[in-house]
C-alpha cells in the first residue's frame, strides 16, 4: 500500500509499504478516505521529537471498515468510522475510568500511559496517512458515522482529534455558559476550541494568533480575533472584560511557541495566559509539552521545563488541566452536532489533496504558509 | 487591647494598641479567645513579603462575639464564633459562586481579589492575635460554634484555616474515595491534609517530610511517613502506588521549600509532586507562593517564577488547582465532623500558651524546633 | 402606591396601597419599571393556593434603585437591577451553599426554607406588580443590570425567573452538549427552556405543547414543535431519537397539567417524561407541585400525591432534580448572554402593558388564549 | 456441573446441569469459588418476577478462571477474579460512559438496557451459584483480585454487588463528608450504603431497619440504629438532625416494602424519604423497583406505579438518582479499601455454606430468621 513515511527532518514521501493487515482477532482493517496532517505532525516532521524514521504519519483518520477480526461484533465491513487518534485498549483502569488518553495498556513502554497512530513515544501504532490502517480493539476504537459520512468527510474527519482536542482544552479550563474564554493559537486545534466554546454558549471568545488567515477564520464563526502582532494581547483581553480578565482560558500552541519576533518560548503562551485569566479561572493546555526537548533553546528548555509564573498563577487561585484529549469521552457528542447540523468544523480546511501531494503539503504547512490553514489527505483520490 | 504586632523582620512584640471597635453596621466585635501562629505567618515574620510594620498578625481565631452592628441578623452577642481567615463581603459574583478566597470587594487593591486579617497584600483588616477581633460582613463571615466550643477551642480553632485548606489541598487533588495520597509537607497544613484524606477514605496516605516531629504525627492518624532526608521521596511513592505513582498529590510547603540539605528551591516540591503522581492524576497546591519575591535566591526566584518540569506535567495528563482556601466553602461540614468527634484536629497541638508569649513562641515555631508543631495563643489567659 | 392586589379567585385589581419602604438598613427601595405576569402566579390568581387576600402579586420584577439602607455597600440609587424571584439573605447554610431557592431565614415559617416576593407559602413579601418594591437583602438579592438596561428591558426582565428557571431544568437535567432534550410545556418556562437548551449545545430540542402560538415560538428558534394533540408525543420523540428516547427531559407544567381532552392530571407530564427519556436519562422538574392541593381533582391530588410511575423510572436508571430555580447561580451569566447579544429572551413577549391593564391581562392569559403568550406589565406607562 | 435452580415459587434445587463453557473469543470461563444468596435473588424466588423456570440463580460471584478465549488478553488463567454483576459489553455508548448497569448490547431485548447473571428481564445470562461461569467480555467485566483474594473470599465477594451498590446509593445522594444521611433498609446492601457513608466521611450515619440482627450489625461500624417497630423513623431522623432533615437518604429495601405490621407498600420507602430528608437533599434508590408487578397488592403498584409523594418532594428540592448500579464504576477503588485493609465488609457474613445447602439458605434468608443475615455459598466446598 501506499503511506506517507518519515525520513528524517522535513523529509517525508509517499511509499509503498507491506498492507495493514488484521493481527488480532479484535483488530478492523480500514481503507482510509480522509486523513488529515495535524500541527503536532508537525513537531516530528521538523525532527524535534524522536519519532523515528521509516515510520507511517498520520493520525486523524477516516475510512471504510473492509474487514474484521474473529471477536469483532459491533464494527462491521462497510461501516465508515472516525478512529480516535489515541490507541485503546477499553480495559485497563485509565479507559476504564474514560482516560482512553491515557491507556495503561496500548503502550509498551511500561513508563508510559496513552498511545497514538503514527506518534512520537506513543507506541509502535503505524499511521493512517496511508490506504489502509489497523485499527485496534475496533468495537472500542471506532466510531461508527452515520449515512452521510461519505459525502461530509471533511467534517467527520475532524472527529478523530482536532475537534474533540479543541472542545478538551474549553473542558478543562471550566467554562460555563455565559463566561469569556481567551484562546491562544489559532491553528486548527485552537479554531477548533473557539467553535466548542461557541457552541457551549459562551458570552465572548478571543482567539490570540498574528496569521491573517487564522484571524479570519476566527472571527468568520463569531469570535474576536486579536492579532499579537499588533497589539498586546494580555492587556486586549483585560480590557475586553472589564479589567477582569478572562473567565477561562486555552493553550492551544504549545512547546514550540514563538513570540512576534520569532524567538522560540515555552513558557510565553503559559504566562500570558496565566496574566490574561482572572482570579480564581481555569486553563486547559492541549498545545503539545515534551518531558526532554534535546533541539529546545536552552537549558531549561532541553529538561521540558518552563519559566513557569507559578507564583502568579497560585496568587490568582488559577487551575489547569492538561494533556492528550480522551477523544471517545467527546466524539460521539460531536458528531451528532455535526450530523444534525449545529456545527460545521470543515469551514478550516483550506486543501483537500490526494495522498501523493502530502509531501509539498508537509512543505507548506510546516512554513505556515498563507491560506494553509488545514489539509486533508484523500488516498484513493486522482492526483 | 493587647496585640501581637510586627516591627520588621523576625521582630513581633506584644503592644497595648487601640482597641478593634464597631466600624460598620454589618461588623461583629469578638472578644479572641483562642488564636493560631500559622506557618503563613512565618513567611511574614521573616520579612519575605510587604507585610507593614505596625500590623498586627494572626488569621486563624476563635472567640466571643462582645457586640454586633445594627444590620447583624444571624450572629448575637455571646455566640462563640470561628472566623475564617478570607475577608469576604458576601455579595459580589466571586463570594455568590463560593470562591470566598478571592472576594472582590473587601480588598481595596482593585487589581487583587482576596482579603485576610492580619495578611501581607490581603488588605488593611488587623490580624486577631491580640483581645479584640473586628469580624466585618458578620453575617456571612462568622460560623457560629457548638455548645462544646469553650471546651473544645483546640479543635475548633483549626476550622478558619488549616483544617479547611489542608481539606482544600485533597479536594482539589480531586481524591475519591480508595485512592492514594502523597502529601508534601507535614507542618500544620499538612497534617490537615492527611486527616483530610483519612476521612475522604483514601486507601494509603503518605506524608513527606524529614522532621521526626511531624512524621510522628502523620504516623499517629495512619498515615505512612516518608523521611526525605533518608529516602528519595519519588522513588519511595512510587514503589508504594505499584509503580503508578500515586492518584493524587498536595503541595503544603509553598515558595519558600528547601530541599534535605538546606537550600531554598520554589519548584521542588512541585517536580517532586509532578514526578510521583500518575498519569491523570491532580495536584492540590495550598502551600503558599508569590508574585514577585524580592528575597528569593535566584533572579527567577525574585520574579515568581519556577522552574517547572512542565512538559513532565503536560506529558502525565496531570491537573493542578491552586490558592488560598475558600473556608466558607467547608467549614460547616467540618465543623459537624468535630463535633460528631469523627475527628480531633487537635492532635497537632503542642503548645497552648497566653498572648504574651506569642514573640518566643515565633521564635521556636520559625526555627522549626522539635516538638513545636503548633501553637495556640489564648488571649487572656494567665500569662 | 398603585399595586395589583388579589381578592380572591379570578380576582384581582390594581388598588391604591400603602407604599413599599425601607425597613431594614440591609434593604434597597426599587421603582418598578417591568413586572412580568408568571404562570405561578395563574395557580394563586386561581385560587389553587392559600395565598392570602389583599396580598400583592408579581415576583418577575426590573427597576431603578431609588433608596437605600444604611448597611448596602454595592447597590446604588439610581442603578437598574433585577430582582431574583427567590427572597434570600445571603447568609444561611442553604444561601451559603449557592442554594438561594430554600433560604433558611427569609420565611418566618421554621418548617419551610424558601421565599419569594408575592407567593403563596414564601413568606410575606409584597410582590412587585407596583410602583414600589422593598428589595430586603439589597446588596445580595439585587442583580445590577449594564447601561442598556433600560432600553432593552424586555429581555432583561426575564433574568428575574423564567430564563433561569428554564435554564436550571435543563441544568438539572444534565444536559450535555450534543445531546437530546425533550421538553414537557412551551409556556414561558418551557421556551427559556429551549432557548438554554440551543445555548448549551443540545444537537435536537424537542417542545411538546398544543397551543399554536407556543409551537410556532419554540419553531421561531430551532427547536422542534410537537403537538400532543395531534400525535402521541412520547412515541414522537422516541422516534426522533432512534428509538431511544431523548437523553434528557425538563418538566415545565406542574400539578396542573391537563391532557388535551382537558382533564387534569398531576403525574401525566411526569409518567410521559419516563417514557420518553432513556434508560439512564436524566429528568428536571421546575413545573410547580404542592404538598397538599385541597382543590386537586381527586384523592391522591389532594395529598399532594401523584400516581407515578417509580417503577419504570428505575428500571430506566433515570435521576430528576426538582424545585425552585436558585436564580443567582446562573443570572450573572445569563446577563452576559442578554448583553453580548447572544440570546434575545423577549421574543416570546406577546404584550407591553401598562400596570392598570394589569386586571385584563390575568384574565385572557389566564384562559391560554391565543397570541397571549408572555405579558410585561409597566407601572408608571401611560395607560 | 451443579447449579441452583429456579423451579417455580420458592422452589429451588442444586441439580447437576450441562457446564458453562467458552462460547466466544472475548470469553472466560471461572471456576466459582464464592457466590453470595442476595436480596434481590428474593424477588426471583418468591416467583414476584417473571424469571423463567429451569434458570440458574447467582449473580455476586467470584472464582478462578480456568480458560479462556482466544481475544482475551488482560485475564489469564489462573487469576482469581470479582464479576460484577452487571453484564457489559464495553463498547456501547453507555458502557462508553461508564453506565454499564445499562449496557446496550448485552441485553437482546432492544427495548430495555442492562444485563446481569440469573437476573429476571435482564438478559440469558446464567447465574453463578454454580460451579462453573462463563464471564462474557472478560477483559472488561472480570476485575482481578489481588494476592490475598483466596483467604478473604468473604470480603471481596462483595465487590461485584453489593459493596457497589450501597456506595451507588450514597454517591447518587450527593453525601459530602460531614454531612448526615438515613438508610432505609438495614438488609446487606443498607449495611453496605452505611459502610460506604461512613468511609465518605459521613458526619452521622442513621440506618432504620426492625431486626435486632440487622440493627446490631449497623451499630457495630458506628452506625446509629432506628428500630421503625418502636419509633416513627421519620420524626426519629428530624430529631437527630436539628429538626432540618438528614442531609441526604438512601432507598435499600425496594418495591416489596411493607410496614412494621406486615403490609406491603411500594412507596412507604420513598416518601418515608422525602419526609426525613431535608430541603435541597439528595436520595439514593437501589433497592429494586419494576414496571409491572402482577403479583402486587393493589392496581396501582400491579402498573408499576407508586403513591408517591411528589408535591413534598418537589416543594422541598429534593434530587434522586435511580437505579442498578454501575459496579465496574466503583470496584477497582473499593477493592483498595479492602486491600488496604480499610474496611472489612465480611462483617455482614452469617453463613458460609457449599453450595448443596443452598435450598435451605433459601428458605432461611427469604424468612428473614434472626441471624441470617448474610449467606456465602461455597462450590466445591465440603458439603
Amino acid at each position: 500500500m501506499k503511506a506517507v513515511v518519515y525520513h528524517g527532518p522535513r523529509n517525508v514521501s509517499v511509499d509503498e509499504v507491506p498492507d495493514a493487515r488484521i493481527e488480532k482477532p479484535t483488530d478492523a482493517l480500514v481503507r482510509i478516505t480522509s486523513t488529515n496532517i495535524c500541527g503536532s505532525d508537525l513537531h516530528m516532521y521538523e525532527g524535534r521529537t524522536d519519532f523515528e524514521e521509516g515510520r507511517i504519519f498520520g493520525h486523524e483518520n477516516v475510512g471504510e471498515v473492509v474487514e474484521v477480526g474473529d471477536a469483532v461484533e459491533k464494527v462491521h465491513v462497510g461501516d465508515m468510522i472516525s478512529a480516535p487518534f489515541n490507541v485503546s485498549c477499553g480495559h485497563c483502569e485509565n479507559c476504564e475510568h474514560g482516560l482512553t488518553n491515557y491507556c495503561m495498556y496500548a503502550n509498551p513502554d511500561p513508563k508510559i500511559a496513552g498511545a497514538a497512530y503514527g506518534f512520537a513515544d506513543m507506541g509502535p501504532w503505524p499511521g493512517g496517512q496511508a490506504e489502509l490502517l489497523r485499527v485496534p480493539w475496533a468495537d472500542f476504537d471506532a466510531l461508527r458515522l452515520p449515512e452521510d459520512a461519505r459525502e461530509r468527510q471533511d467534517d467527520y474527519v475532524m472527529l478523530s482529534d482536532i475537534f474533540p482536542t479543541g472542545y478538551h482544552a474549553v473542558e478543562m479550563s471550566g467554562l460555563q455558559p455565559g463566561e469569556t474564554i481567551v484562546i491562544l493559537g489559532g491553528g486548527p486545534v485552537g479554531q477548533m476550541a473557539a467553535l466548542s466554546a461557541i457552541t457551549k454558549g459562551a458570552s465572548k471568545v478571543m482567539v490570540v494568533d498574528r496569521h491573517p488567515d487564522r484571524l479570519r477564520l476566527a472571527e468568520e464563526i463569531g469570535a474576536m480575533p486579536i492579532d499579537d502582532s499588533a497589539v498586546n494581547p494580555v492587556e486586549t483581553v483585560i480590557q475586553e472584560t472589564n479589567g477582569l480578565g478572562a473567565d477561562r482560558g486555552a493553550e492551544c500552541v504549545g512547546y514550540q511557541a514563538h513570540d512576534p519576533q520569532g524567538h522560540e518560548n515555552n513558557s510565553m503562551t503559559l504566562n500570558e495566559l496565566v496574566e490574561s485569566v482572572r482570579f480564581t479561572g481555569g486553563i486547559g493546555t492541549v498545545g503539545v509539552y515534551v518531558p526532554m526537548d534535546p533541539g529546545g533553546p536552552d537549558d531549561l528548555a532541553k529538561q521540558g521545563k518552563a519559566r513557569f509564573e507559578f507564583g502568579n498563577f497560585w496568587f490568582k487561585g488559577q487551575h489547569m488541566g492538561t494533556g492528550q484529549c480522551p477523544v471517545k469521552r467527546y466524539n460521539r457528542h460531536l458528531r451528532s452536532l455535526i450530523a444534525e447540523n449545529k456545527v460545521k468544523p470543515s469551514w478550516i480546511v483550506s486543501h483537500d489533496l490526494p495522498l501523493e501531494q502530502a509531501p509539498e503539503a508537509y512543505k507548506h504547512f510546516d512554513a505556515r504558509e498563507d491560506g494553509w490553514t488545514k489539509v486533508v489527505l484523500h488516498p484513493g483520490q486522482a492526483a
